[in-house]
């Protein structure tokens, strides 16, 4: 198969895949999601993304109709039906089937999934960014597909010629971007927006972090301001399929550049992580 | 038909409707939406639902494969496919179809119906409700179908055996509850929140701002406080399908109940006009 869509264990190309038009996703956008990479058809972080959609499930009081392991079990088995191993690879929940009401439907919740072929960034080049206000909702640690705000974020970056929208909330918190988490470094010290509701707490994030404790980089997870990003040594964005990218210029001017070698310890210290383990 | 569902021009009872995995509903929730009441066939409010789900559109940077004259005519053929002629009435755009990707797809927005039996409620029955922290995003105004919180806020008053949530950001404003605005009524004058990016601009707010001109009840259009709430004559809720309800209870203690003719005027106007249009 090129793609793979999977929903309730009907399996064929994405392009192919219908769904019940009254399935919670359609009209209140009522699930919640993960996505990961593949290479060489290996599920890369497999365990922390479903744990992390597990706990997301949870935050929403959705039932998975699967276990933890079962959902890894399958995945690994339909990723094999792909025609190429290296792969996006996404999963989602949603809460059920049922006639348009606000409140819970009886029944299970919906298993979808979908794969198609991606290849992850390999951090060599650097991007540009815009900035725009943080006007998301205040449940951001959650992986949910309310995503308007996101996508128009996006666009927002596309059409200005940039890989990315940086956030901040009024007063000029950074937060993260619309699908990526931002980093900065100063005088050696990595500075991260803390883990709470205004920010996805980032499996790529995670893998930076341990990236900083094996290279002895010093982390700081606590708020910090455009003002900082804009004085920052180096901005970086990390994601699932953006493992450690060097923002170049946010809204027209220049910014970073002023730590390349320290930026490079850690890029190419995470992108052996992910090749070693794809094998 | 009992119910009808409708995509892009195809028309089924809703649960026999499919919609393809790939409409960007299902990712992103990336979609707008209206929804409305019919009486005998009669679709109540048209021009100003009609006109808000464009403006909806509009906000979003969508663009409708109609015209707002061709969307009526549409609605008004289709309303009389149905069995009875009480129905909600609900339509919504979502931005088009392709290949999970965060920027605008290439292509038309696709075009929902769905239609189903209800009565709109008399507001002869007060209701009970509970409050919550309002921790939505700040596009409020914009009727997206980014609706998960609201989901929540309705199942949790529901658990509560109460027929709302009412919403209020830090600081105690009230902004307005999971599907319904929210007004207060107090020495003879009606405060609601202000048409900002907290609350949608409900059209049956908008007709009960017109009783109170027809009966020459003062209006402020101000913000006011959960603690305002409280000590209020009477506390109104108002959507579609709840034309003019008044509220009895909020977080288990009595509220409102201290201007019950005034109420009554409102309510018994305000569902006169619903009922002389669609006779």
């Amino acid at each position: 198969m090129k793609t793979l869509g999977y929903y309730n264990g009907h399996i064929d190309e994405i392009d192919r895949m219908t769904v019940p038009m009254n399935d919670r996703a359609c009209w209140f956008g009522d699930g919640v999601y993960d996505a990961q990479m593949a290479r060489n058809y290996k599920l890369f972080a497999l365990d922390e993304h479903v744990a992390r959609f597990f706990r997301s499930a949870r935050a929403v009081e959705m039932e998975p109709p699967l276990t933890e392991e079962e959902l890894k079990a399958l995945l690994q088995d339909l990723v094999r039906k792909l025609d190429t191993g290296n792969l996006f690879v996404y999963y989602q929940l949603t809460r059920g089937t049922g006639l348009r009401r606000h409140v819970y439907p009886d029944g299970k919740a919906n298993l979808w999934v979908q794969m198609f072929p991606m290849e992850v960034n390999d951090g060599k080049v650097p991007v540009k960014t815009i900035s725009a206000e943080d006007t998301r909702f205040f449940h951001c640690d959650i992986k949910t597909i309310n995503l308007l705000p996101a996508v128009m974020y996006a666009e927002r970056a596309k059409r200005s010629g940039c890989h990315e929208t940086i956030l901040y909330r009024p007063g000029g918190r950074v937060t993260e971007c619309s699908h990526c988490n931002v980093h900065i470094l100063k005088g050696g010290t990595l500075y991260t927006a803390p883990c709470d509701n205004l920010i996805l707490p980032g499996i790529g994030r995670a893998h930076l972090l341990a990236a900083c404790r094996r290279l002895g980089v010093p982390v700081r997870e606590e708020p910090y301001t455009m003002d900082e990003l804009r004085a920052a040594d180096e901005v970086l964005l990390t994601s699932s399929s953006n493992l450690c990218v060097r923002v170049s210029e946010l809204d027209g001017a220049p910014v970073g550049g002023g730590d390349p070698a320290l930026f490079e310890r850690l890029r190419s210290d995470i992108l052996s992580e992910f090749y070693g383990e794809t094998e």
